[in-house]
Formats: C-alpha cells, sequence, structure tokens
C-alpha cells in the first residue's frame, strides 16, 4: 500500500480575509485550502501548467467540510492535505486546517475529476498526472453526502441575484469555486451571521458559471433535530451550478 | 528632526488575490499595503484596538499611486511604509511594493484622518496614536492630486449598479476601502482589462458607504497627450462616495 504524499504550510490570516466578526469567510476557507493544494501540485511537479499542457484541468466537483472552529484575524493556521484514493474518473482529496498547537479547526473531504479543456467535459485521469501523490488507486472511492434540495412548495425561499464579475473570474474564464460559497452566505442577513456559524458544510457543483452570466442564489430553511440547516441552490443561466447544506 | 519608523513585511502574491491575467487586483494592493501598516502600527503599540479604545479609527481620504507593474501570482514581494508627516489633523503616509531583489513596483502617497466613532467626523489627532511613528510634525502636509471629475454633458458615461454585500463590510461596520476600485474595474471591460495595465491612480474618498447602500459606479475617459484615462465615480445613498483617475 502506499503512502500518500502529505503536504503542509502555514497561513496567516488576515484581515481582509475575514468578514466583520473577524472570522475568515467560508470562501476564504476554500482558497486557502486549495492554494495548499496547488502548491502540493507544484513541489510534486504535476502543477496546473502542466496539467494545462494536456489541455485539462483539474475540478472540484464537491466538498464535505467539519467546522470546529472558525480561524480569527491574526492567527498562524497551518493547512494540511493529501490527495488519499483515485479512480479512473475520480480523485478523493482531505484537507485539514489547524491552529498553532495542531488542533483541527476545519477538516474536508472533496471529490475531483479531470476536465477536458477542449470538450468542456471529464475526462480519464492521466497516469503521470496522477500517480506522484501516491493516493491507493481503489476501485470506488467514497461518495460525499449530497446537498438535500430546496422544497419550493413547502418550504419559504429568500433569493438574492448576483452578476458575475470580472473579479470571480479566473485565468481558466470560469468562476473560482469558492465565490459560489459568497453568494450563498451573502441571502443570509448579517444579524444570522453574527448569531450563528457554520457547524458542517455539504457542497455540490454542477454547471460552469461564466462571466457575464446573472446568479440566483436561493436559500430555505429546515430543521434536523436541533440542528438548523439552510439550504442553497446557485442557478444561472437557467441550470442549477451547485448547492449546498449547511448545518449552524 | 525625526527619522520615521520604516516598517517592511514580505507577502506572497496567491491566485486568490489576482485576476484572470494572473496580476494581482488594484483593490488587494491597497489590501496588503493597510495590511503592512497595521502591523507597524501594532509592533509600535498603537495598533487599531488601542485607537478603538478612545473611539476612534484611522480613515484614509486620498492615495496617488505610481505603478511601475503589477505583481504576479506567486511573487514573493516587499510591503514597505512610512508615516512621514502629521500636522493637527492630518497624516501623510508613503507605501512601496517591491520584488525580490528590491525594485519598486509601486509606490503611494496617502492622506488620512481620525475619525471620531462618536460623530462619524474628522477629529483631532491625539498625539499618542502619531508620536509612536517619528514622523515630521509640519504645519502643511503634501497635498496629493485631485481627481478630475466626469464631465457628463461632454462625455460618454458606462455604470454599473452594484449593492453592498456582507463581504464587503469590515468590522467596522463600513465598507473596507479596498472595495471601491473592485466597483471602479468592474466597470471597466474585460477586454479593455486584458489589454492594459493601471500605470497611475489618484483616488479620493467622500463619503461613506454603508451595509444594503445601492452603489453606482460610473466611468468615462479621456485624453491626456498620449494617455489614456478613466476618469471613476462612485455615488451611493445619493452622494459622491469616491472619485478616481487611472492612467492606463
Amino acid at each position: 500500500m502506499n503512502t500518500p504524499d502529505k503536504y503542509s504550510e502555514k497561513h496567516r490570516v488576515t484581515y481582509y480575509e475575514a468578514d466583520f466578526t473577524r472570522r475568515m469567510t467560508l470562501a476564504m476557507m476554500l482558497d486557502i485550502v486549495i492554494l495548499a493544494s496547488e502548491d502540493q501540485s507544484e513541489k510534486l511537479r504535476v502543477g496546473s501548467d502542466t496539467v494545462k499542457k494536456l489541455n485539462m484541468g483539474w475540478v472540484v466537483i464537491q466538498y464535505s467540510i467539519d467546522i470546529q472552529k472558525m480561524p480569527r484575524v491574526n492567527e498562524m493556521i497551518t493547512l494540511v492535505t493529501e490527495s488519499k484514493y483515485y479512480n479512473k474518473f475520480f480523485a478523493y482529496r482531505e484537507f485539514w486546517i489547524k491552529d498553532d498547537s495542531g488542533n483541527t479547526y476545519v477538516h474536508m473531504t472533496s471529490r475531483w475529476v479531470v476536465m477536458d479543456y477542449k470538450t468542456r467535459k471529464m475526462t480519464k485521469i492521466p497516469n503521470e498526472i496522477v500517480e506522484p501523490y501516491r493516493a491507493e488507486k481503489v476501485v470506488n472511492i467514497p461518495k460525499l453526502p449530497r446537498p438535500v434540495k430546496i422544497d419550493e412548495s413547502s418550504e419559504q425561499v429568500t433569493s438574492n441575484q448576483y452578476r458575475v464579475r470580472y473579479l470571480d473570474i479566473d485565468s481558466n474564464q470560469h468562476v473560482n469555486n469558492a465565490h459560489y460559497l459568497d453568494w450563498m452566505v451573502d441571502v443570509l442577513s448579517p444579524e444570522f451571521l453574527n448569531t450563528h456559524t457554520a457547524k458542517h458544510i455539504d457542497l455540490r457543483y454542477e454547471n460552469e458559471v461564466k462571466y457575464g452570466y446573472d446568479v440566483n442564489s436561493k436559500v430555505s430553511f429546515s430543521k434536523n433535530g436541533n440542528d438548523l440547516i439552510s439550504k442553497h441552490e446557485i442557478y444561472s443561466n437557467g441550470k442549477r451550478s451547485a448547492s449546498a447544506n449547511i448545518t449552524w
């Protein structure tokens, strides 16, 4: 059995990565763990430039995120990641955000595919870009929970319109996947955000959002025992682009 | 004569601080230099928490920015700042962004006031929060160029509407001053931004923008010799909140 390559780096939380409660934003949490995985890929010489030469790119399709505590401004945190499993079409990567003393603030699992830039569809993962991570090759990679959808017939739905801005777009001309969480969170009221913190997130990406598209971010609330759950859906260009359940 | 305290720190440019051209965004450029000045203030024990105890806060009112080159993703840059002059009501601070070899990418001058949080108006700068910077006390601090306004009668004006989002707000409940530049830049087309880089910016803040306000970002273009200049104005709640001239 392989031992997967484990990568870690330090990160200082700055004021502009935090919201008005001085805690890191959920979107920034995704941005920084992706940074760690990109740095690991560079270290292993299979960075995005190498993958781009094959006219391909890694795309995250699902996250499942457990949050003990969100890092606060000026904390020095450690980002840890390893690519744990892969098969012909999917890869499974874990992330941890840890405090100064090694306590886990956040633990994330994620599922990835490789997209062919010509067809804009997923394609078989080339061996040469996955083997360096020394993940375990498996038949089936673990499934992550699918977010429960909003039930428009029985639930009160709040929504807001957004336009994809210049700053939402990355160098691949599509929306940085963390920005979906900004749209999801912005629909909630500041009063709610001031008095609640996210404990768990299941997030699933379905369709690309592109520059200039209008975006509709919907939310409804439900209860699961003592847990309050917000159910989020992002619609763009007539399609559902992403959905999430956040437990508060 | 005093020698002002000069502060510097390293900063790595990450992918999420850059736009689709892989250069740091103009707004992020402001965010990181303000980080350096906050770190200097902490070092000198006159950080924002200390100033907040007086029920006051530093507010930037003007920037004049020369850009040789915008830093690119993964560059390690150095942020340098010093508070150079002050008088009873104003302070004058310089910033530099330098590359690995000490070449200056960006040089900025800025004017600051202290706001009384109770009245939301500027107030006399208390000695104890300004003396530690060892800036020169002067009668008049240097003026910075005022942005030339849009002439609606003769110029073609393009505009876009924005809503102040949850993420635009800092822990003082007002809009992070860097975000104005995001609204200014977003009105320009991706084609324009892909083929032009900012060489000089004069930026002036006039009125606070608050959560929930609508924001109208206007732009017109004019020529000054060979230079193309975009003139920007941000309106919110019936008032002009900020204006800028950007030379491309």
